[in-house]
């Protein structure tokens, strides 16, 4: 009897030593998380330095420009007049106006191959691994509201509140702010576009793929779930005109962000079927419309001539639209995943009918607006883009030495104006065009954009020294961020 | 003491019943298979009858060509010059002949987007599932070869013995036939090439990323795995070269399947490094100089002029390679991965100098091989392709209604000429160039393949006769398929 219980305490003692080694490694897993939020949230108060500073010090000129900022969802780089492969099918009339009299670049990147954080770099002008925001967030349920994923930063839940966004920059130095349409960067305070800088919100807090899908207006629900899509195109132009015609002695900043052609699509019945792209190029063809409409507003009130522009998409197309003629599409870090179409319009500075083929991405628009307004960066972090007004207002060289393609956390690839490396660490979604039974093999490519612009042939062989090259920034980059990942200094 | 018994027993009893109800199921369904087979075998008999028919009742015309079927794994529709697309990286001096002075079909379709089932229809005329062997197979190892796989038709490890090879008929119709190259249609009797209508066999039951790697001589192992991939161009080709030299007063057909460009990629040493797309572009050149040799061969022998050399692939580009300007990689059936090159080079009947636009699939080789041989069908089957040689040797339309992609055994899409219907019943691996976590939603598309080569937007709303009329015909396939799945009669 004895013998039997001291077998039992050995076995019992033995089970306890076993689940003690992954506990204490996981106590000291969130220990460190933990530490990393802290020293993380150390910067929230630097960001409410760099803002008061930047409100305190900074005198707009009077010929500071409006700013809107078209961001389309999943429009691929072929769907428009302003892309370079398009059929025609689409009739964008006014976006086809914005390309003719303003610049396009062809070879502009979106930060990531997905919404979410494509958003956070358009919006921080950081890689979106360094804005704390790597992944596609998701409604958070009760679960998720109250505990943090396992084994994942809590912050991969929303944007960070320290992150610094164009609206906390705009708003600071005496821009009326305001968005409407698409967030996807969180859906709780304090990463609400209210918390961001935005004086004015009105829209959805998710893809229009997701539940519950209702529209705010600022903090408050506006539309309940679930909001009636065939009207959302329309609602959100209202709202969008009602923002840009308000008195105001400031200039305005306005993030329009659309749900649409993100799947499910729908459109206003009148204007169903009269695209020669069925449902998606009728969605294409309304938002046109209202982009239409906005232009007549400001030629109406006198600031056509100095509100600058922006018009591009969050990533390549998904089930339907067309990438053009490359390789891949949305979740994917082939050039169809993040190569999209960009047009910038700014008739008192930029001039017009000039397509750039200097390479640019999301991250640049940041660095680009404080150059413009003539503002300071942050000083307490590492910004990922470079400004690109010298491109977008006389042409010329990019920026950038190179161009760093993330999917989630991982480095997918790097670029420079011709060569572009694949690290061999790829994982299956890295996959592209194969599906789920073939994976790529984790395998170094070099493709030569210049004679290879559909990524189709490894070049490593005949190009020893590019291979060298990127192989080498690709993972000094993997190393810098390893050692900062959040870029703070 | 004894209601404790009684509970036991009717737990005991319980557990029996639920155990034997899908346990009767399972039998029912296997003895229903061992029905069916017994069904299928029957036709090896009508099989042997008709090539006995065939042998007695034909005596071949003197002007009977020879006949080489080249068909490459994995190249794309943008891979050689004979495309549309080809940026020029690749010099195949070589096919460019054959498809100038021969004729190039720039909408033909492999039956599969995948290996096993693309040679399956190839070989047959039917397609893959009608020829009982919808999937890619793999080496069948103990455990495979002993049992057949749960709930599968024990068939889907190799071409079932009933079906009927281009080798067969050709063999019986006094060919002399040999193959060179990747098998992948079993690899146990009966369905070895030997067993199958070949006279002559060396080469790989595998693809050449599937291990043991090794090559046969006819039924005999010629090199142990590992077989050296660097000779594997070189090696076939000299068997090739063997096999049309052999003295002989029979026309011959040889089938020429190279295991390249598959992954993984190898040429000699001497080859490396010379074309303008890495390696895989050195692979395709390699391959070219053995067309080459090839070609010169039958110069020599005066007899080019009278061999009908036909050039294609098995499916669209894998990791490496070019679809084109098509949506779709290998493993899709979106155009990019079923439409591939096409040449015909015959001197003696097909005018050179020409590119058809008439769609084809890969089916049609059998009944276009029995038209120019003017042999009959075999009556116990139905086959799905239909002869291209008046589009082959004067132009003009298509032969087929439709064309029907399947991937496995499930039907994907269907089209005409223009338009392209995909069903709703699309399963993740229909999600073609979109990631894992992104799977397309199972939605009915319709895709207008004149004005949207790509397929990139669903043209339902605006074509709904063409929608209505290709979704029936859709649905009119599923249930033929369902009803008699093998085409007997």
């Amino acid at each position: 009897m004895f013998r039997l219980l001291g077998r039992w305490l050995r076995a019992i003692l033995a089970t306890l030593l076993t689940l003690l080694v992954p506990l204490v490694a996981y106590v000291g897993f969130l220990y460190a998380t933990l530490q990393q939020q802290e020293d993380d949230r150390a910067h929230l108060e630097t960001k409410k330095q760099y803002l008061q500073q930047l409100a305190s010090s900074t005198r707009l000129a009077p010929d500071a420009p409006n700013i809107i900022f078209f961001l389309y969802d999943d429009m691929g780089y072929g769907d428009i007049g302003a892309g370079v492969t398009n059929p025609g099918l689409i009739a964008t009339p006014n976006l086809d106006r914005l390309a003719a009299q303003g610049v396009t670049l062809s070879d502009f990147h979106s930060p990531s191959p997905v919404c979410t954080p494509a958003r956070a770099g358009y919006l921080t002008g950081r890689l979106a691994p360094r804005a704390g925001l790597p992944d596609v967030v998701f409604p958070t349920d009760r679960l998720q509201g109250i505990l943090p994923r396992l084994g994942s930063h809590d912050a991969h839940l929303r944007l960070p509140a320290e992150e610094i966004t164009l609206a906390d920059v705009l708003g600071a130095a005496g821009y009326r702010t305001g968005m409407i349409g698409k967030w996807h960067l969180g859906d709780r305070s304090p990463s609400l576009p209210n918390d961001m800088g935005f004086g004015f919100f009105y829209g959805a807090l998710y893809s229009n793929d997701m539940q519950p899908f209702a529209w705010y207006r600022n903090r408050s629900l506006d539309t309940p779930a679930p909001a009636d899509q065939t009207r959302m195109t329309e609602v959100y132009t209202r709202e969008a005109l009602a923002f840009i015609e308000q008195d105001s002695s400031q200039p305005f900043f306005l993030y329009f962000a659309h749900n649409f052609p993100h799947d499910p699509l729908h459109v206003r019945d009148a204007r169903r079927g009269l695209s020669g792209a069925g449902l998606y190029g009728d969605v294409l063809e309304e938002i046109d419309e209202g982009v239409g409409q906005i232009l007549d507003a400001l030629r109406r009130r006198g600031e056509l001539e100095n509100t600058l522009i922006l018009v591009t998409s969050d990533n390549g197309p998904w089930f339907l639209g067309d990438a053009g003629s490359q390789r891949g599409r949305k979740g994917s870090t082939f050039e169809g995943g993040q190569r999209v179409p960009f047009i910038a319009h700014w008739p008192a500075r930029i001039p017009g009918g000039r397509t750039e083929p200097a390479m640019a991405m999301g991250t640049d628009l940041l660095p680009t607006l404080l150059q413009i307004l003539d503002l300071p960066p942050p000083g307490d972090r590492s910004l990922d883009g470079r400004s690109i007004l010298p491109v977008l207002t006389q042409g010329g060289e990019t920026p950038h030495d190179y161009l760093y393609y993330y999917d989630s956390d991982q480095l997918f690839a790097v670029r420079d104006e011709r060569f572009k490396y694949r690290g061999a660490a790829g994982v299956s979604y890295a996959t592209d065009a194969t599906p789920l039974a073939f994976r790529v093999p984790q395998k170094e490519w070099l493709f030569d954009l210049e004679n290879d612009p559909r990524e189709a042939y490894d070049a490593s062989d005949n190009q020893p020294q590019p291979l060298a090259r990127l192989r080498q920034v690709f993972e000094a980059k993997q190393a810098e961020m390893r050692g900062n990942l959040r870029g703070w200094h």
